[in-house]
Order: C-alpha cells, then sequence, then structure tokens
C-alpha cells in the first residue's frame, strides 16, 4: 500500500522522537512491501517562531491532504508567557477542531519490565489493561460563550454538547469494546450536569445495539478513586473532553511507564493524528537521549487504526515489548540489570528486530 | 462556652456515625464545661420519604439557627431512579448553597496503622499530609444556563464565576497555607478556559498579600498525575468546584483509610456543615458495624473552625490516633494484630480516651 504521512515535530524532544518513528516505519514499509511517504511541517512553540502562528495554514492544508498525521509534542517553557493565541497548544486544539479528531484513544498497559517504577503497588497495578475513549472536539474546550463579563468581574466558559457527537463517540466506544473484554464504563456527573444527564441517556439508548457489552456508568470522581484502587477492573473507559482530559492523565502514571504511552486522535472516516502523551520535555530536548518508545507505539496506532495495518501494528509493538525484554531503555526508565541507551541505539534495536522478525 | 449544634444523620450510616459523634461531643463538654445542645433533622433520601423533599424549609430553618452542622451522608438505591428533585444529593447542594458554604476542605493525612491499606507505595506515600480547598458554590454546579437546546438535540451547562467568588476562595487558601506549610498549589486549566485564566490572575494578583507562601499554578491534568506520583509534594491545593470534586476524590484514596477522612464546608464567617468524606453505605447500614471515625474526625474539624476550640479539637484527634495505635478498628479498616470491633465499642474506646485525658 502507499500511504502519505504528514510529520509534525513540534517542540523539544519532538524532532527527536519523530525521527525515530520514520525509521521504524520505513524499515517496516521495506519488510511489508509499503511505500510510505513523509512530509515535514511545522506546529507549536517552532511554529509561532517561524510563522507567527501555532497553527500555520499550510500545516493544516498538508495534514488534510495526508492519509494520517504523527505529532512529536508541542511546547516548552519559551513560549509560556506569549499572548494566548500563540501558545503551543493552540495549535494542538486548532489542529484537532479543523480536522474533526473527535475520538481520543489513550490506551493505557503496563510492562512487565517497567511495572517496579510504578507508583502503585505491583498487585494493585499488574492486570490493568485499559482504554480511555476521550471526545475531543466538545464540551468546555469549545463551547461559547467562553468570555469575561461586567468588565473583567465575571466570566464564563460553556460546556456544550449535541446528541450527536454524544453519539458518535459513544457509538466508538461499544466498538471498541466489543473487540476487547467488553466492558464499557462510561463516565459523567449525571447528579450535577444536565449535559451529564443527556450522555447518560444515550449511552442507554445505544447500549441496545451492542448486547455483548456490559456497561456501567459511574461518576467521574467516583471513577477518579477507582482508577487508583482497582485499574484492573476497567476495560473501556467513555467520556466528555475535560473528564476525559484529567481522567487519562490519572490513568497514564499507573503503570509508571508514562512514557512509553501512545495516542490517537480520530475522525468518523478512520483518518488520525498520533502522539505520544509525554510532552516536549525541554530539559533534555537535543541530547540524544529522548525515549523514542511511545512515538514508535503511536506509530502503531496509526498503522492499525487509520492503515488497517494489522500485521504490521502488531510487529512494530512486539518490537517494543522485544527491546524492553531485552533490558533496553532510555535514561527516563529504569529495568534492573537493564543497558541505558540513547535514543539512536533504540531506534536502531527497533529496526533491527522489525529486520529480522 | 454554649453551642448549639444540629444534626442531620441523613440516610444508611449516617444515623450511625451522627450517633457516636454526638456521644464523643457530648463526653468533651463535660470535661472542659461547654454545654453542647443538639437538635435533629432529616436530609437526603431519609427527608425524601418523610417529606417528600431531600432538604425540608425546617431542616434548613434550623441549620440556619445553628452553630455547627454536622452531617452524616446522604443517598443510597433506594432513591436512584428517583426524579432528580427527589435525589438525596440534592439536599446536599442545596444546603450548601443556601447556607452559603463556599469553602470545602478536604484534608488528606495517612495514618501510620492503616497505610499498609493504601493501594500505592509506602515510600510514594508516606510523608502525604495534603489539604484541598474546593470552591463550593460556584462554577458549573450551579451555572445557568444549564439546560436541553434544539428539542433535547443539545445540551449546555455554564461555569460562571464571579471575581469576588475566586478572591474569597484564595483568600481563604493563602490564610491556610500560612498556618500550615506555607505552600499553596492552585490547579486550573488556564491553557484552555477562559475561567481559568481569571483565576490565575486572582493568585497571582492575591499572592502579595501573602508573602510569606510560596504559589505554584499546576493544570489539572497534571495534578491528577502528581498526586499519585507525589503526593507529599503538596501542602494546600485551591481550586474550583468540579476540578476540586475529582481531585478531592482522587486524593482520598491515597492513603488507604477513605472510611477516615472528614470534611468541612465552611462560610465567610466560620459557620459550617461538616461530614465525613464517605457514603452512606447502605450495604452495611444498620448493623452496627460501621467505621464512626471519619464523623468524629469531622466534629474534630467543628470544634476547630467553627468553634475555636483549638484543644478540644485536638483531644479528639488524638483520641482517634490513640485508639488506632491501640489496635482497634470496624471491619473496612485493616490493623495487623489489631482488634475488630463494632460501633459502638470503638466510640466507648474514644470516650474513654476524653474522660481519662
Ligand atoms: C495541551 C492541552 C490543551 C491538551 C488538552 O487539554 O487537551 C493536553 O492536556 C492533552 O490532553 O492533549
Ligand atoms: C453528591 C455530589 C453532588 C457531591 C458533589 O459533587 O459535590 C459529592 O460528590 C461531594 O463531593 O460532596
Amino acid at each position: 500500500m502507499k500511504k502519505h504521512i504528514v510529520l509534525l515535530p513540534g517542540d523539544g524532544i519532538g524532532q527527536e522522537v519523530i525521527h525515530s518513528a520514520q525509521g521504524a516505519l520505513t524499515a517496516l514499509a521495506e519488510e511489508y512491501n509499503h511505500t510510505f511517504t513523509f512530509e515535514t511541517h511545522d506546529i507549536g512553540g517552532t511554529a509561532v517562531d517561524l510563522h507567527e502562528t501555532p497553527l500555520p495554514p499550510s500545516t493544516l492544508e498538508a495534514c488534510k491532504n495526508a492519509d494520517a498525521v504523527l505529532l512529536g509534542a508541542v511546547g516548552g517553557p519559551k513560549w509560556d508567557n506569549y499572548p494566548s493565541h500563540l501558545r503551543p497548544e493552540k495549535g494542538l486544539l486548532a489542529i484537532r477542531k479543523e480536522l474533526g479528531l473527535f475520538a481520543n484513544l489513550r490506551p493505557v498497559k503496563g510492562f512487565k519490565k517497567l511495572l517496579h517504577a510504578s507508583p502503585l503497588k505491583e498487585e494493585v497495578v499488574k492486570d490493568s489493561d485499559l482504554l480511555i475513549v476521550r471526545e475531543l472536539t466538545g464540551g468546555l474546550y469549545f463551547g461559547t460563550p467562553s468570555e469575561r463579563r461586567d468588565n473583567g468581574d465575571a466570566v464564563v466558559d460553556t460546556l456544550a454538547y449535541t446528541r450527536h457527537e454524544i453519539e458518535r463517540i459513544v457509538d466508538n466506544a461499544f466498538k471498541y469494546a466489543q473487540i476487547r473484554r467488553k466492558h464499557l464504563t462510561s463516565v459523567d456527573k449525571a447528579n450535577v450536569l444536565e449535559s451529564s444527564k443527556l450522555w447518560r441517556e444515550v449511552v442507554e439508548e445505544k447500549k441496545a445495539e451492542y448486547p455483548d457489552v456490559t456497561v456501567v456508568h459511574q461518576l467521574v470522581d467516583s471513577a477518579a478513586m477507582k482508577l487508583i484502587t482497582n485499574p484492573a477492573s476497567f476495560d473501556v473507559i467513555v467520556t466528555e473532553n475535560m473528564f476525559g482530559d484529567i481522567l487519562s492523565d490519572e490513568a497514564s502514571v499507573l503503570t509508571g511507564s508514562l512514557g512509553m504511552l501512545p495516542s490517537a486522535s480520530l475522525r468518523e472516516d478512520g483518518f488520525g493524528l498520533y502522539e505520544p502523551v509525554h510532552g516536549s520535555a525541554p530539559d533534555i530536548a537535543g541530547q540524544g537521549i529522548a525515549n523514542p518508545l511511545a512515538m514508535i507505539l503511536s506509530a502503531s496506532l496509526m498503522l492499525k487504526y487509520s492503515f488497517h495495518m494489522e500485521k504490521e501494528a502488531a510487529v512494530l509493538e512486539e518490537a517494543v515489548h522485544s527491546v524492553l525484554e531485552d533490558g533496553y531503555h532510555t535514561g527516563d526508565l529504569h529495568i534492573i540489570d537493564g543497558h541505558k541507551v540513547g535514543t539512536e541505539e533504540l531506534t536502531n534495536k527497533i529496526i533491527e528486530f522489525i529486520k529480522c522478525k
């Protein structure tokens, strides 16, 4: 297959990890007879510096014409005090909205060799394998009005959803549950919010279409507790944008390997943007020591969700597991009796695995 | 001193634990020459059953005339499918709003004998001692419009704050930081929400008035992570209503002793409502096995914050620590080589401590 991929390295270590993912994808293409073409564009702080906007029109245009997008990371202290419209993360919010990427998938699963670094006891976290499906283009993030009032003495934001927006994300989540362990937890705050009541209604209506999936409704505060006390009890979690932001970050630290977590942001037709959960880590940028594995796992999600290359996606995932099992890791991780290596060496190990597979 | 206390047992084990707190307070009053008078009223599901409303006017009136209010717990499966205005938690929301209880204090601190039950590793959680100051009468909970639109095909909730509402909770939090370890973490989502930008501005303005307090701003998603990876790094956390709901419940499970956590909801003049963080536990209600310690610690907060009885508050707190150190506990907890007892026996141990002190 021929696929055209836009690379958006962004800021900090984004540059380095995107390079690794490109290397791994190129090796995969050779082995499995695909043609992947790449085109690199600016986003985030780097784009602010060069084009005075965190999302240049040319970047957006290129993404629209691509088969999928890989993003490194955006942000850094340099831009922290820039005015709101010039903040790197505005580029991220804008690209999600402009491309219609309404479904954010955040899988969380432990790696055996890394579980020892979890803040949780191993017996609590060990069987965790969950997927958070977060609505990404609605709710408080984009609702209007969102403004100062009364000469600046008051302020409002708006949590807005249409039934259609809720239906499509809920449908999505049911489908993921069907190909996983068939259990869906819908998280809301239906004892307080009108939007949550509609959310709960939609989930109740939809469940007839997915009779093989068991559904529970859980309040967001209680979900925040249960993620810690019993993370292994979750399979798929579906929730609105802001709750999803908080819960998916909470979930990301459970297994002790934040540096290993990928994410996917998808449109209805399967087009998507893929990025690691970790940030731009400006403190270690440019030193050749960044961990490329979350970016490589994000590329694996791209192969699976946007290109339907199940086998190739599995090979990339296996490659990551295999290098860890062999004890190779970057400095952000610790593996007992392991070998600490740099970004390039770790990437080469991944490529070796792909070639020898 | 003479103080008049309204008791709102509410539902489930609320009845039993309120009784314990009353017993402990009566013993304290005798020892320290106070006169505490008590008056009991209905709230929550019990009030729905008896008065067809979760907050009867007579209950509200009694609270307004009291020096402080102790609340057990509200809710239970019996009322789960009642229409919205007859849900027990509506009574809770209404009483907070009607009494102007804008500051919710949620201290989280481990108990040495119970830390082994934490889902977190002991070395991660052991020095945690934090206080979440949650704004309780604004934001998404009470903002309007909060309604269905377009024939039910759309919905909005409103996150509204006035500068005044933010200022008073932030002032409060700074003051608690001053009498604690002088560190304040203000949690917001200023990279997305207009309301958070105003929040951050107010915190920046206020900090000049509290030069002895160090302040950091943290995004809510990153705070949700850090509560797990490094809970001991927090002293006082201040945040808006919904973020506070989520983060305070998240924090409540860190130390492995949810059944031990008290809370206070305060008005500007020090009047307050005090309740345990745990729920009404309908499954064990009426069996005489409920854990009364969180309710007793809530009574201790009442002595401190509403009555300024520092010494008496400390005695109640010491009593709780002492019975645990002696190994006494109810069935929800586990103490290695401890003695499992019922609500009444544990309460008697507390009373003994008060009398012998
Ligand atoms: C950078 C920020 C606006 C963004 C969000 O809140 O969605 C980030 O936290 C995320 O989760 O991708
Ligand atoms: C019962 C519910 C409305 C309430 C809230 O969300 O405030 C509860 O979760 C709490 O934190 O006291």
